[in-house]
């Protein structure tokens, strides 16, 4: 396969002027870009789309860094987040965190050396510093990375004040909420704590189960449901993420407690998943589309150097009513 | 930023000089060495990744395109995917086509482009010569693609019979199965045709629902289910991938349609999205991670020139037992 080299050669230009033909930016004589024109015929030179970028010092290519891609949550924002970017021309890089602790300097060195443009990161990393040495596009899912990389997430603490007040209002008085590990502070640990000072100022007991740090899979949200739900039998709500809430309603099932009349659920999220179950969920849903959406938008105000200012985001919640908490039972 | 032509400038030797010492490739005079080496330190260049993938005309980037990330099976067989590459080495791209058609082709150029190293094709175009024109490493899941390309899937004649035979044994007389468009052929259809042909050999009636094509959205399943079983109230199994098995489910319990007594239920795929049904479903569990894991490994062995010859690699599927196909009931 030809490269640029040998079109340069057999032109008897430089590399730098097939370039400009190429690109169709900077000066170049007509006499000159017609020979450049006839060595890539005589040659059949394909123009490489990675010596461009390198031209260009750009890669077209931007990278979101998940936890877990499974995580219902994370397989829907990536799913439109990928969509968005290719609607703005560009190709989506995608990492998971699960299999490796602090993979995101690998990414952060790869910004570094423009082979991505730009990083969505919506992971739970341990080190912060590290993004602040780096002057180079980044937006954060659910994270505080610093003063200098914009932040979106939904409006946590409203989604934790809406998930108390649906048990509260069914008549829980000893609920048990699952709330992320605090190995590492992301904002969706507002929701917890205002859901625990909604309860406490109800007079309702709250209960805690912290989950790992950074395991999202099916099979520990199936075991740590079935666990925490063994140890604590005397509870009449729960609030989790939405597999965790499924698991709880398919447990209640097989255990004959009944939903909503001996136990009532909220779970947070509102992914299509969560629709799936029956009785179906009281939900606090997140716009996952919406805040994918926004991580575009920035980014893009980002790469294309028009960002006026350092944003920070935050996107409201809704809640969706269902029978996981109705007041009323028909048994 | 220094770039590898203001190294060879400063160091009065060629960019491919520059790049060999940078690499380590080709011999290049120790005096060479140390005058690019001074170059760099003056310069303060940071290799630029590009550039040396430019030279060994490579990216280390391989692409997986599905038809649509949230979709529980391809959110998991991305997530594995995702982990074997990077164990590999390699970085992945991903893409969705349910939201413009054939976009597969401008991943094809990439390819031809040497943007991506491979592809991995899970997803439903419809145009199947343009594959044969590329002589680059292309895995297909699910489809044949011709020849020359590697396909890998489950044993689907095997997943259909287990789950016709499931139904036959639970009692049902009058079925009805949930199947992919016909608008492109994947090997997934081969679960149907067996599915339905085991029936009729044991005097089953079996119906069919032909799902719209590359259409596998939440809300489309949750929309064609219902449809469905109102539009076939007299049916008492059903036969369908995770997520419209578990709207069935949801629909059953809404309209006191008992399962399994009225109406059994066999899942396909045995996604951790499955796990969370209650009652919990018997299901056809393809090994998702293993899938994944291979296409992976062929796809390495075609990038690194070992494949010694085109596999078709089928995998063996398992059946799950669960409470939608028990025969005692107890109610």
């Amino acid at each position: 396969m030809a490269t640029i080299q040998d079109v340069a050669r057999y032109a008897h230009v430089g590399a730098a002027t097939v370039s400009r033909v190429l690109s169709g930016n900077g000066y170049v004589k007509a006499e000159t870009r017609e020979k450049v024109r006839r060595a890539i015929e005589a040659l059949n030179y394909t123009p490489n789309e990675m010596a461009r970028n390198l031209f260009y010092q750009r890669s077209g290519i931007v990278a979101v860094i998940v936890p877990r891609i499974s995580n219902p949550f994370f397989a829907e924002f990536v799913n439109d987040a990928e969509a968005a970017f290719c609607a703005a021309g560009y190709q989506t890089m995608i990492s998971n965190t699960w299999s490796e602790r602090n993979y995101e300097l690998r990414y952060l060195d790869m910004l570094r050396r423009r082979m991505v443009d730009g990083i969505i990161f919506a992971s739970h990393t341990l080190d912060v510093a590290q993004y602040q040495n780096i002057q180079r596009p980044i937006v954060a899912l659910d994270r505080d990375l610093g003063p200098n990389i914009p932040s979106i997430s939904v409006d946590h603490e409203e989604g934790g004040r809406l998930a108390a007040m649906a048990l509260i209002e069914a008549g829980c008085r000893n609920v048990l909420q699952f709330r992320g590990s605090e190995v590492v502070r992301t904002m969706s640990h507002l929701r917890h704590e205002t859901f625990e000072r909604v309860m406490l100022s109800h007079g309702v007991a709250c209960r805690n189960c912290v989950m790992e740090w950074n395991s999202m899979s099916y099979e520990y949200y199936a075991e740590a449901t079935e666990r925490m739900m063994k140890e604590n039998p005397d509870v009449d709500g729960i609030f989790a993420v939405d597999a965790i809430a499924m698991n709880a309603l398919r447990y209640a099932a097989e255990q004959g407690i009944r939903v909503p009349k001996d136990l009532k659920i909220v779970s947070y999220d509102g992914t299509g998943v969560a629709r799936l179950a029956s009785p179906s969920l009281t939900m606090i849903c997140q716009p996952i589309q919406r805040l994918a959406e926004e991580c575009v938008r920035v980014m893009m105000e980002l790469i294309q150097g028009n960002a006026a200012e350092t944003k920070h985001i935050r996107i409201p919640v809704r809640i969706q009513r269902g029978a996981s908490t109705a007041k009323e039972v028909i048994s």
